[in-house]
């Protein structure tokens, strides 16, 4: 990372068995950049840490090795943390505070660059036509509750010298590779991922919803960013929304359509879902992400894009367009 | 309190030793509005409960009576945070979030009235001419990020039912009564108090600096009438910057001198500190509190009244103005 000069570095990864932690990783040994310390609750590979680091002395545990990077993007994701009150804040809050304190315990000269995975969910309903760097954290989740939570403690740590941190909150990654995880916003991916494969998807908000994406590809692109980013930018406020593309479930289909043709899109089935319209109606729909586009992060050009970085990234055949 | 009908209700007061726990609660005394369970960490009179409340265990001590209202004000002040970042983090958020749990852990259909003693220390520079409801909590403080995350816990719970909260970012209160204490906010007070006492006070920073003021009156005029608010007003977001003064500190000189005369102002001996200014500076200066305005909070009239307030409430012969 080039904010550490050109030698090999220590690199932490936590949530390394996750999808963004193992694309993320793969760029990393791909780049060659250091040495990587690989964590998560189950196996992230040969040589990877299996623990729970929101358990007494884990985080501790982590930090032993001194990395000089932290990649921290373990968290449980929205709708487990809304149905599991305690566990959400065990793991999303008490963890990402055992590992921040850990790092403050080293002490001495120690201070890593912290890259905190945050989410667009630290914003709630109502909204401006688009979300401003300035606009109120007023999360509708107990997920963006404990997001936000944590981007406060980063700043504070930060401003405190403990390390070097930077949040972003990432828009809804799409298209989310491999099974659905227990995440609300999980059709977003669904209804792109499972017609692609020649299976149906199950659409359970109207087509008029508006949400805020990037891909995978993006997604790793700014943590990458962030790492090798001059924090001296940045001042006190060390939390950044990313820049994505907004485009309603409509759109969406339309870019599929595009992308791969009508009889693809067929196999999208509307089963509205209260539940999920419920949450979603609370996320934010569209950004101005000024700051972050600013100091250098990088969007995806188009939801089309995203389909086709979905089928290059995952080495999917793609479907003849047209062939309705 | 009318939101809970005419009978006579539980009311736990935290922080009760304090300067604005004594008045609440001589307030609340007065109103004869119900049995008092009074808090702190020293003794708040006869029949108090002394303990620290960030102790595993005591918090559910205090909600054993099962109180139907909360007026939660325990903290350390800011300059004791910034001080002492574990104390800070261990009373303020640790000790907040073990009484929310508390009462969560009550269960069944216990879902009292919890009224929470924020602060404007929530946000940080740089500023809008004036603070509007929406603006970005950015704490350049550990205290104001305390507050800041209190404030969403406070947020979260309520959502999810476990108790009816509101939370009010109270004004820098001033003119603040007896001893200064250790927050760097002090001198805000100490100018005015100390030369009606025939003092000389301490000014740290240029007259040039603005901040944002209720006087102890006001603040317990917005503590009861949060308590008796209809919450189903606030929608999510039940944290509300309160009316208040803005003025600066040759302008609070300027009403010392209207009401107190010249020669008390003499008493007000510049003597810059470069630690205090810091701080200061990230502090808010202005305010747009529509919301709370709408919702019936009522700030003093003018930083005169300010004044006069503290002369009547702490019965200090008023002194002659123009005796110069």
């Amino acid at each position: 990372m080039a904010h550490l000069g050109s030698q090999l570095v220590k690199i932490l990864v936590t949530g390394a068995a996750g999808m963004i932690g193992r694309k993320l990783t793969a760029r990393l040994m791909n780049e060659g950049t250091g040495e990587l310390i690989l964590h998560d609750i189950v196996s992230a590979g040969a040589g990877s840490i299996v623990s729970d680091f929101s358990m007494p002395g884990e985080a501790e545990k982590l930090v032993a090795a001194r990395p000089d990077l932290i990649f921290h993007l373990a968290a449980i994701v929205s709708g487990e943390a809304e149905a599991d009150f305690d566990k959400g804040y065990r793991i999303n809050l008490d963890g990402t505070r055992r590992l921040f304190d850990a790092i403050r315990k080293v002490g001495g000269d120690y201070k890593p660059r912290v890259v905190f995975a945050s989410s667009i969910a630290v914003f709630g309903a109502p909204f401006p036509d688009a979300i401003g760097d300035e606009f109120v954290n007023a999360p509708l989740t107990s997920y963006g509750t404990q997001k936000t939570i944590c981007e406060l403690l980063l700043s504070d740590y930060s401003r405190k010298g403990f390390f070097d941190g930077i949040g972003l909150r990432l828009p809804t990654i799409c298209v989310r590779p491999g099974k659905p995880n227990l995440a609300a916003s999980g059709f977003f991916s669904g209804i792109i991922r499972e017609p692609l494969a020649g299976q149906e998807a199950v659409l359970p908000v109207p087509e008029t919803v508006r949400h805020w994406f990037a891909s995978p590809r993006a997604a790793i692109g700014f943590l990458v960013h962030a790492a090798k980013l001059d924090t001296a930018q940045l001042g006190a406020r060390r939390n950044l929304s990313m820049p994505g593309i907004s485009a309603t479930v409509g759109e969406q289909i339309e870019a599929l359509r595009r992308v791969a043709g009508e009889r693809v899109t067929k196999l999208i089935r509307r089963q509205p879902d209260a539940t999920i319209m419920r949450i979603v109606d609370g996320w934010p729909r569209n950004f101005d992400a000024r700051r972050g586009a600013a100091l250098g992060f990088r969007a995806d050009a188009s939801f089309d894009d995203i389909i086709r970085f979905h089928l290059e990234d995952e080495r999917i055949p793609a479907p003849r367009a047209g062939s309705a």
